[in-house]
């Protein structure tokens, strides 16, 4: 039943309740961390060989490359190879780099900015820039654009892509519309996977600035959760026969399938913008971290060492998501005081609590030991407009951990969800 | 005896003799590469042990860090430890970063653009800017200040450092000229050691941009090929006591001493800069590659560890350098067609033609199979205005490869210089 249909008296009872269970909550001193998407010491485990490959003697790529010295700006052909696949996009056109996909977006952005892009008349800096936000989205974008001064406005987000018409609309009227940020598959926080319906309509769209780009982070594209695993579209492809060829950035990494940060990450777009990408990276590096593409290489073997590798990260953080979902089912469901995604693949649940109350059970859950992402993280500026957005990370604490943490937050949505109710009781009608 | 004192006879003689040298050298085919300083295959062996570690189940760090996940800008400890000593800087006071400490001055400089330093008013981009370069100097210095579009003035670099008097004037009158190029330490190409004299003079020197900024590029500081082997200057301890304590980024990497772009690259300026750097990077990337910083640290071991790693670089690059020295005496010497120097370490010789050759003697010289950087490379844009300077990288060839490329060159540079001088006879007194 939900809150606002229960009795003044049941509503006493259920914020007594909880005032009482979160009171124990305290009590037991917790020091929980659900801040963070990033993988658990057993998904780390899987990947162990890494810490002695590529092996003694083992410096020479398949075409000859002595690894250990300067040079190959694009990266290893045998690593490239593996992750075209995955990605669904042609070999010659992606680069594998060093560590960090986030990296490269930093960089691709930081060359748009000083330079311009293969299609831009000159540095975007000289002119004001807008990025348009799925939100709830991941706040690492969102602190790149802030970092350099880039206007943020946020889209609603769906379970299969963000609020088009909007979309739509703003890029075909507003020059200033340069970007907009997409997570395709599973994305961070939302779980929402972009249809090839979406992805059409993204690439094909009308645009006021001929340099308009999808900065297509494809951070999950193998991170299934379910059978029902949804592969990687040819968003280049769909790209270049709608006309639009340098419309898609596409951005990847190995972070969470091997070593977070110690892992290959990749770029891949038209061939004018990896020829773009390359001659301006050339000025920032001589080349890539060939021996740890070649450690990668070896350990990884094909795209289907990757699948199976991945279904192994599956076997254990699945178990974390479905506790979750029961746990949230299980304390949550009846009151109808908040809703959440049920993700088919990807890092995170987002969980929508009442509006007005997200801060205040990231409040709650803090003072009791638990910690989550702040509330807003979510929303550019950090700003969640209706407050109600909560990020859960479940993947890197133990199951027993990630129980006691949704046990707690659960009591502290339920305490802040009752005492708001109770406060629009006490308030008199036609008050403010 | 020097061309311009032989008889027209003997002058033609000389020429002679060297276009039937040319000639030869040509039909002998050759495919030598002298182009660029990389480390040869004898010298990367030293360090395989790295193909296997950190080794099977390492992956903590002294302090317990996982260093397969996410997190830890700064970089490691014990990696930290170890060059914090040979870069002769505070350890709190470097930051170890991933592969290239290329991409570390391309970012320094990227983040003064688009945020500007801490003692900036606002964005370096906003503004004209210059920075004042060193000549001969390293190419991708030049590189990055082209790319972005920063004004670059050459002033001449001698044996202990460059002319302090004209940096002196510039720097104190002109605000547009907020950097300084300076390899310090066996300068690319020229060997040039800045003395502490030098250094204390450009810390302490005023200047009209409060945020003017020393790139003190210490690629070579442990690079020694002579027993007086020159220590690392505390040039940050300097420019602190000199009241400018921001004025200096130090960059250092291990790629010539472990793996050419797959080391470890350092950063090191006063706490404001390091807090200024941190803050900027964490919006690039969430961390370094850290598997890679304790696969260094296990490897090196301590600093000596690393002083006795470039020992036995030297004995394998020393020969080398002796060999360019002796034939370039023995072929040149009588004929005073040319000047070079005789570095204590780095990965240099710079060679000095007579004025208006450089660029003949290179073309000569690739027309008979041997590469040689581009004449002008070491000058901001290219452009060597006395066309003079080549520079000679005698470390990734075999020894009878480097035989064999300053053999051919000094054929080269007697017949380029020889044949001007038969044109400056040639000539009519008064003419142009």
């Amino acid at each position: 039943m939900s809150l606002s249909d229960l009795s003044p008296d049941a509503l006493a009872a259920l914020h007594g309740e909880q005032t009482t269970a979160y009171a124990e909550l305290v009590a037991k001193g917790l020091k929980l961390d659900l801040t963070r998407g990033k993988p658990a010491a057993a998904q780390l485990d899987l990947s162990n060989e890494l810490l002695t490959l590529p092996g003694e003697g083992a410096y020479q790529a398949a075409d000859g490359t002595d690894c250990r010295n300067y040079g190959g700006g694009q990266g290893l052909p045998e690593i490239r190879e593996i992750f075209a696949e995955l990605l669904n996009v042609p070999v010659a056109q992606l680069v594998a780099g060093d560590n960090a996909s986030l990296g490269i977006m930093h960089d691709t952005l930081v060359f748009s900015l000083l330079k311009g892009t293969v299609d831009s008349a000159g540095p975007w800096v000289k002119d004001p820039i807008t990025f348009l936000c799925p939100v709830p989205g991941y706040d690492r974008h969102f602190a790149l654009c802030e970092q350099y001064g880039i206007a943020m406005e946020p889209v609603d987000l769906g379970a299969d892509g963000p609020d088009l018409e909007t979309i739509k609309r703003r890029v075909a009227e507003d020059p200033t519309v340069r970007g907009l940020w997409v997570v395709p598959t599973y994305a961070n926080p939302t779980g929402s996977v972009y249809t090839a319906e979406v992805t059409e309509e993204l690439v094909s769209m009308p645009a006021a600035a001929p340099d308009f780009r999808i900065f297509w982070d494809n951070a999950y594209a193998v991170h299934h959760l379910t059978d029902s695993e949804h592969p990687a579209l040819d968003v280049l492809g769909m790209a270049e026969a709608a006309g639009n060829p340098n419309r898609v950035f596409v951005y990847a990494s190995t972070s969470k399938m091997t070593f977070a940060g110690a892992g290959v990450s990749f770029f891949a777009g038209s061939p004018a913008n990896i020829d773009w990408y390359l001659k301006n990276l050339i000025k920032r590096t001589i080349g890539p971290d060939k021996v740890n593409q070649l450690r990668h290489a070896r350990y990884l073997g094909s795209a289907d060492g990757v699948r199976e590798l991945m279904r192994k990260h599956r076997s254990i953080i699945e178990p974390k998501f479905g506790q979750v979902e029961q746990i949230l089912q299980a304390r949550l469901g009846e009151h109808e005081v908040a809703t959440w995604t049920r993700p088919e693949g990807g890092y995170f649940i987002s969980l929508d609590v009442p509006d007005g109350c997200a801060a205040r059970v990231v409040a709650l859950a803090n003072d009791a030991g638990i910690a989550m992402t702040g509330a807003g993280a979510a929303f550019p500026y950090g700003k969640d407009p209706r407050d109600r957005n909560i990020r859960i990370a479940p993947t890197f604490p133990s199951p027993d951990d990630v129980a006691a943490a949704i046990e707690g937050l659960c009591t502290c949505v339920l305490l802040s969800a009752s005492e708001r109710q109770v406060a629009t009781l006490d308030r008199p009608a036609g008050g403010d």
